[in-house]
């Protein structure tokens, strides 16, 4: 349980699916905390100071201690908040699978579902039917359960809920593609919605509206370097 | 402490960084296991079964279990075998810091320190300058430290050690850049000899010859790509 004294700061960036899936790990977990938007285009030097290698949100700064990278961060807030919901499975074999789904996601399944489609050098037909493909092995992994994480949220849910329903989608919702129907990801649809119903993921899905733009604005700086 | 009845098999390839560190970590701990050497342009049948995702090694089986990719392979190891030497540290934020200093590696030094200095569009100075750039962080961790893991090898040591001066550094031979020079780099010159004592890891240092003679093929291959 976080003690009163402690401090616990977040610098992070309303649309970024890296930012908001620690803000859920801080609300699943109860640890009160202040957060510090950083207006990306124009990053604070307090952003450069404390990340200096790669200069991106999310940085969480617990007390003296300063960690950037979302996984990392949230397994760190696993570790620091033991007592209240527990975010990464106990099994080191399960813990080591869901570490493996969460990078997919970020790496593949960003590449694909973004860059590729957006570019589509090889036509755009071909970058869906790619992401649909990693999509599935996402299919396959919630078929049957509530999240990723089981009967409760847990860290895989934090990673591809921030990055794929409330990010991704809403490039492609901008585009007109249609990328996760209903009949072939009965499961996604059905993760998606349950997601959607627990208060500490809603509050961090960033505006839809607002998220699309943002997106299609990325897109097209994409397309026309 | 692996029993008689367990069965631990690794599917590796002899000049993998990726691969050789996993081989560290199973040594250290004194966890026998089979090793499977993969021909990698001719991937088995069985690593295309076991890792269909990326089709990479390497790939632990531990029993029944199947576990990809180096970092998570290794972890697991040291929660599997918790009673032998532990290899990530105990504390939640070192191991957040020993996680991201190793995923620094295997992206920033390894695109830096290959593939822009062997594409060097910038010039190959300045590839040369910035992957010294990056390494100077590695420098300032392991300063008055026996190891990145403190007193005797970790997770970190593993990570680094198959990359940097096993790996790279093999490259960079066969290009004649002198890329880790001792006056620059005196407390990463002072590690590379600490690890090289080290029985386990020297176990796990693929041939000399044979390996600049790879990184040099490779490094081939890009260039006239």
């Amino acid at each position: 349980m976080a003690e009163k004294e402690e401090s616990v700061k977040l610098l992070g960036f309303w649309g970024s699916p890296f930012s908001r899936r620690v803000e859920m790990a801080l609300k699943l977990k109860g640890v009160p905390y202040e957060y510090l938007e950083e207006d990306l285009p124009n990053k604070t030097s307090l952003l450069l100071e404390l990340n200096p290698v790669h200069k991106k949100v999310p940085v969480l700064v617990h007390n003296d201690k300063v960690l950037p990278e979302s996984h990392l961060i949230i397994e760190y807030i696993d570790q620091t908040w033991k007592n209240n919901n527990p975010i990464l499975p106990q099994d080191p074999y399960d813990k080591a699978m869901a570490r493996f789904w969460a990078k997919f996601i970020d790496e593949q399944i960003l590449t694909l579902g973004f860059r590729s489609l957006v570019k589509a050098e090889k036509g755009r037909e071909v970058a869906i039917e790619e992401t649909q493909e990693m999509l599935m092995f996402l299919e396959k992994q919630v078929t049957g359960k509530d999240f990723f994480g089981g009967k409760t949220v847990g860290f895989l849910d934090m990673v591809a809920g921030s990055m794929i329903p409330f990010c991704l989608a809403r490039l492609w919702e901008g585009l007109g593609i249609d990328m996760i129907p209903k009949e072939l990801f009965p499961e996604l649809n059905r993760w998606i919605s349950n997601l959607e119903d627990v208060e500490a993921v809603r509050e961090c899905i960033p505006p839809r509206d607002k998220q699309v733009e943002r997106m299609t604005k990325i897109a097209e700086k994409i397309m026309s370097a």
